[in-house]
């Protein structure tokens, strides 16, 4: 079993991380994105769509999508539970996750992918060649923004992102808010709860993942 | 519980057919989001983001997202299985749905969302006032045929997106191709294996739901 790889990038962090909670160890192979490995025909032959990160089976199968890897092994090594223990937490989670991801890491995707010349002709992931949008770069930033000041709100009455357990909400939130950090948005200081889960789960060794 | 609901949307409809799928009956409730029913005090005392489908279970939790609210029926009603039944099939599962969701629903949504005035400052679903960009419509209509083109091969081999298995795969991309020609782009007459598949998955009665 491989895991295709690149330290840096937002979403193999998520699977690292995961993989780091769960105890799990297994093959990192290194593919660049910023110098365009992922779309040379090496990496094609794994993915063809381009996209990192990449799950290899031992049987050849290829599983793509941050989230689809993850819920591999949370079948394969179902404890510590990071997708919730019943139905409403496993829904609750699901939920802040999709928000966390439509809400706070398409639009810091957007700012970096249409602002950024190392991602002309690939604003979207993948294979698409696809032109940048500078009107999505310009308005990442205040969705991001808007998002944090919901989450800080959120985060008055709760440890974590669902209730007192660390889950795949928390590892997403962290990774995209310090993606976002990176791309240059940075939380803003009055949000103090949020800065106090930042701190939290960013102490944790899984977090050098 | 009840379901806050609306006819005729993508996203409302993926949950009727995962419940129908299921034998599930529950009370739901029309919020019409064309009319703006979403964005006004009614709605948004029940769920502050304005989205929709939501759902309210009895003990007055709020879940939204269409993916929370069907796991959560896929925990509370497991049979039959929609999210898959082992490690590598719910991971597959989980990365077609991801697939469908970001190169075929938000790039038809982009359509639509940036092209109708109905949507004028509404281009995000939700309480944002997020103004239109036209050049996000305009590049929609070339990554859905992209995405049937692949889904087109893929689909060469296998009865439903993953395997034998009917899923929650097919429900996303059978709702998600129907909203994309509702929008205007049709499948393309040549992409046989598709044209099948759509036909079995139109044909089965949760279809209707």
């Amino acid at each position: 079993m491989k895991l295709f790889d690149m330290t840096g990038a937002p979403n193999p962090r998520r699977v690292r991380v995961f993989l780091a909670e769960k105890g799990i160890d297994i093959e990192k192979v290194q593919v660049d994105i910023m110098e365009g490995e992922n779309l040379q025909s090496d990496y094609l032959s794994i993915n063809p769509r381009g996209v990192l990160p990449t799950l290899q089976l031992d049987d050849g199968t290829i599983i793509d999508e941050t989230t689809a890897i993850c819920r591999y092994f949370e079948e394969t090594t179902p404890s510590p539970a990071l997708y919730g223990q019943d139905a409403k937490s496993k829904a609750l989670i699901e939920s802040w996750l999709r928000q966390i991801e439509s809400d706070c890491f398409t639009p810091t995707a957007d700012v970096l992918r249409n602002s950024n010349s190392v991602f002309e002709n690939r604003s979207i992931p993948g294979t698409n060649n696809t032109p940048q949008i500078p009107a999505l770069s310009d308005r990442g930033t205040d969705r991001v923004l808007a998002f944090y000041s919901r989450l800080n709100k959120h985060l008055a009455n709760s440890q974590f992102l669902v209730g007192n357990a660390f889950s795949m909400a928390d590892i997403t939130a962290m990774c995209t808010i310090d993606f976002a950090e990176y791309v240059g948005i940075a939380v803003p200081a009055d949000l103090s709860n949020l800065s106090k889960w930042r701190e939290k789960v960013n102490s944790r060794p899984s977090a050098q993942a």
